[in-house]
């Protein structure tokens, strides 16, 4: 890699180290995800809290941006705590010009110097992560440390992760070639070829409520590292995590030369439904988007302009057949169910269990008594209030609470959700999962999301069974995680084929530290593209190699 | 790589050279491009006569695959050679079941051994690519060394290159992975984590009927290769190229131990329409097309349920500024004008020259000077009939002569099209090269595509003007070629930016022995995905990247 851009040659030795790690796929993460003082240093946290609190109630410093019509306030934080920034809200003509404005000079950087920025953004934000943990913690309801680590290094990851395949994708052609062909009688055709990568126009970053920054920073920077420039619409309830990536997104363009207005944030006044303005606009070509299976359907139905990448609404389902580790696996699966109070797109929500029961390592377990060794340790992490919002966190929005209201009374009781007083913010919404029994013929109900506290335990007829439910469920709704637990290998290779033909990821009998819930980086992959819950895979190929394209120029030598 | 299947094994090297290939785009080819006896054997040309003789008059040999409801012929060969045969029609919903059932095998073949098959296919074919060759020059009307070259050995390098990109993407994620996460206090998380390739589900490959079998093979093979069945649906004009290639694929399938109906053909009856019927089925994941703008768009916007590849209409363009070889120039630009009688896609259409005329070698050359350069270089290269004929060939269909016709009369003439009497067939249809003389303001003829032997010498008010001219045409029609002609530096590196903003490849001053219709597989790529002439490129990582998925599997150790 030759390169004299100083922002490339201080980052290739973590290039490289992340080109190695997606062709491997086995453990490395660039961020630490401990928020320790012993690796961030003793006042990493105090400053970020106060970098944090800077920005509340007050212009967002994005003054300098382009096609700024007036600003607006939309945040309200699931802890109650008052955020009231005002964000830029953008007259669009003026933006997408300026948009533009900077491209040509951006794709004639090339990948390697658009390499060293990116990565020089991701830098910048790794330095403010506990300003980025703040942001994202008042505004999605995560408790603290999940939202440092799914917020910053976890996000940060990502993003790495997302620029390399980039990079790798970039490069995989080669920017000159000579070309010499044998043209009979001793002559020889000789030309030189120059291979452009160029970028397919104007990226759309449409962010979600819970994760605002590790569900938007792969497309963000896959896109922007590979010549685009990026608008970015935050989810009105969570501007500030993604306000602070592109201001420092900007503050690095302008430091390395290029026009800052590449990168720029679209907040959106109340009920204004900018999202579909934007996507509909003939500059916009890309468009990443996390959230609802209706919004995302629609933008694949009409943004034809576009290439859309989307992560949908999906039926998360657990199979158990049997266990040799009964405890493991309920306080495997119970904590995977109050982490963020099951408001990951990847908790599980099924739980498929034979009526007469399993087989396990304490004997037979009816399905009661499976359903109720999960509730037990559901109960056990929420019993204490305190400990247990650092593991639920906040409800995120109301329409989560309706939800679970709605399901309350689907079924038989298992466990009821309670309403906690958060110990340290007052006007936080806190509530512990909901776990009902359902039959097997109750498909028109676990058939579908139920995103929330919400959980099924589902009595199937036999383990076929409970891989038939699996199979169509998933099927027509998608799903992006998949588990089961079984001592039978017969069974693991039964539930591995069924997950190849639904095509959603599986993980295997866990018991211990791995929750189904979580997708590290460099190793697993978040969704696959295989199923309805999303077009797309964070990361491989497929999910860069259409942000760009290779336009060559040959002539004879 | 490690891998048992014998086809594998023996094909290895190639499949290796043609990654490097992929990873330089220097020269290589794996399939002599020269008919000569030295190369093919003396007998190689009369049996492949014979063996396609053979076919003529009678039911295709096709009788195993599934689904045949009945026999259809359809062809009529632009040479006035009597063809007759017949060939499957499916009773699509057998068809569908039959192309399902294959499937789980050839996923878990794994990407190895699915390669090892591909390449064995072309292997047979090429070993049959004088058959192959006098069937595409039957069907299409190309004259027999061309329908040689680009039919068989130029095809089977696209293909070739496409199975290994395929390869190359299929396996930049390992098949296994080893995770080992330090989880504090000396603890480690230890996991086996699995990656499967899984295919999308049916490919469709809709042929078109000027190239066969270069049009269709990248697709077809590239879907085959990433586990995907096929179902081929020729152009019922040119359906005998794609049934000899679909017979031996399926021989070599069965005789790898797989279903041979992973991959079907699926002619169609007089006016069936039945490549908007097939598109639209729910089991159809992947579809490659190449035709018409108009069916092009339609798949685009109808077939939602498939990833759709497009290759459609283009408005090709030389610019020409000046330049230091006017002979030379003249006689570049009127052999691409005269190959195939201007049915490539890749023929020139609209050449701009400025009014005022350019300088040269030869002095300053008027608007008409220059027009008659190119219009003498064509009348010289079709004045013998008996040479002209295996230049031009003959033509494809009525709608070519309707659209010849049609624009006879258009602008001031430059060089009259005559009707050839063929040496050799008396049933062809010859034309030669059509040119008329256009002004800047007859964007509404210029500025759509005439496809067929029809070119446009546009006078402009300056270099300048035919940059701006190229740029709004191209930029609204798209192109699959372009080209410059200039001594000056500066002229250069605008077209160039105007072509990499355009999108569209660009060949510099060619005056030799390499033309502008002609792309070079392994080093030129053919269509950027960048213009509305296609969506897609042969072949770079996103046209293989969306034809299967990655799904894992994950357990602790």
């Amino acid at each position: 890699m030759e390169n004299s851009h100083p922002m490339f040659t201080s980052h290739a030795d973590t290039l490289e180290r992340a080109l190695t790690a997606i062709a491997e796929r086995a453990y490395w993460s660039n961020y630490p995800e401990s928020p320790s003082p012993r690796i961030y240093g003793e006042h990493a946290a105090a400053e970020g809290e106060a970098a944090f609190r800077a920005y509340l109630g007050a212009d967002f410093p994005l003054k300098d941006q382009a096609g700024i019509a007036d600003w607006v306030s939309t945040e309200s934080s699931p802890f109650g705590v008052a955020l009231d920034v005002r964000y830029p809200h953008l007259d669009l003509d003026a933006a997408f010009a300026a948009l533009a404005e900077g491209m040509p000079a951006w794709r004639a950087a090339g990948p390697q110097t658009r390499a060293g920025v990116t990565l020089e953004i991701l830098d910048r934000l790794h330095k403010r992560v506990f300003e980025l943990a703040n942001a994202v913690h008042a505004t999605t309801g995560q408790a603290f440390v999940m939202a440092f680590q799914a917020g910053g290094p976890h996000a940060l990851d990502r993003a790495l992760e997302a620029v390399a395949y980039a990079y790798r994708e970039m490069t995989r052609t080669p920017a000159t070639a000579d070309w010499e062909k044998p043209a009979g009688k001793g002559q020889t055709l000789h030309m030189s070829k120059s291979f452009h990568v160029v970028p397919r126009g104007a990226a759309l970053v449409v962010g979600c409520n819970t994760f605002p920054t590790w569900n938007s920073y792969p497309g963000l920077f896959a896109s922007l590292v590979t010549g685009n420039p990026v608008i970015v619409k935050p989810h009105p309830r969570a501007v500030l995590p993604l306000a602070i990536t592109v201001k420092i997104a900007r503050e690095v363009l302008a430091d390395a030369g290029f026009d800052p207005n590449l990168v720029l944030l679209a907040a959106e006044a109340p009920g204004e439904g900018l999202a579909k303005t934007l996507a509909l606009r003939p500059e916009v070509r890309i468009i990443d988007f996390t959230g609802s299976t209706e919004f995302g359907d629609w933008l694949e139905a009409n943004a034809r302009q576009a290439v859309v990448y989307t992560e949908k609404a999906g039926v998360n389902t657990i199979v158990i057949d049997s266990t040799d580790d009964f405890a493991g696996m309920c306080r495997n699966i119970g904590f995977s169910l109050v982490l963020y109070s099951g408001q990951m797109c990847t908790t599980p929500q099924n739980i498929l269990v034979p009526a007469t029961g399993i087989a396990t390592d304490e004997g037979h377990k009816s399905l009661d008594e499976v359903a109720q060794g999960i509730a037990s340790a559901v109960a056990k992490l929420t019993a204490d209030a305190a400990k247990g919002v650092e593991l639920t966190g906040a409800i995120v929005n109301e329409s989560v609470l309706e939800r679970l209201a709605n399901a309350a009374t689907l079924g038989d009781p298992v466990l009821e959700s309670s309403d906690v007083s958060h110990p340290t913010y007052a006007g936080a919404t806190v509530r512990t999962p909901l776990i009902r029994k359902l039959g097997a013929d109750d498909a028109q109900t676990y058939g579908t999301e139920w995103f929330g506290p919400i959980s099924f335990v589902v009595g199937t007829d036999s383990t076929v069974g409970s891989l038939r439910i699996f199979a169509d469920t998933v099927g027509k709704k998608g799903a992006l995680t998949a588990s089961v637990y079984s001592t039978s290998e017969d069974v693991l290779d039964a539930m591995e084929e069924a997950a190849l033909l639904a095509g959603v990821h599986l993980s295997v009998n866990l018991t211990g530290g791995v929750f189904v819930n979580q997708s590290a980086a460099f190793s697993d992959f978040h969704a696959s593209g295989a199923n309805p819950a999303a077009n797309a895979a964070l990361t491989d190929g497929a999910y860069v190699a259409g942000r760009f394209r290779v336009v060559q120029s040959r002539r004879h030598v």
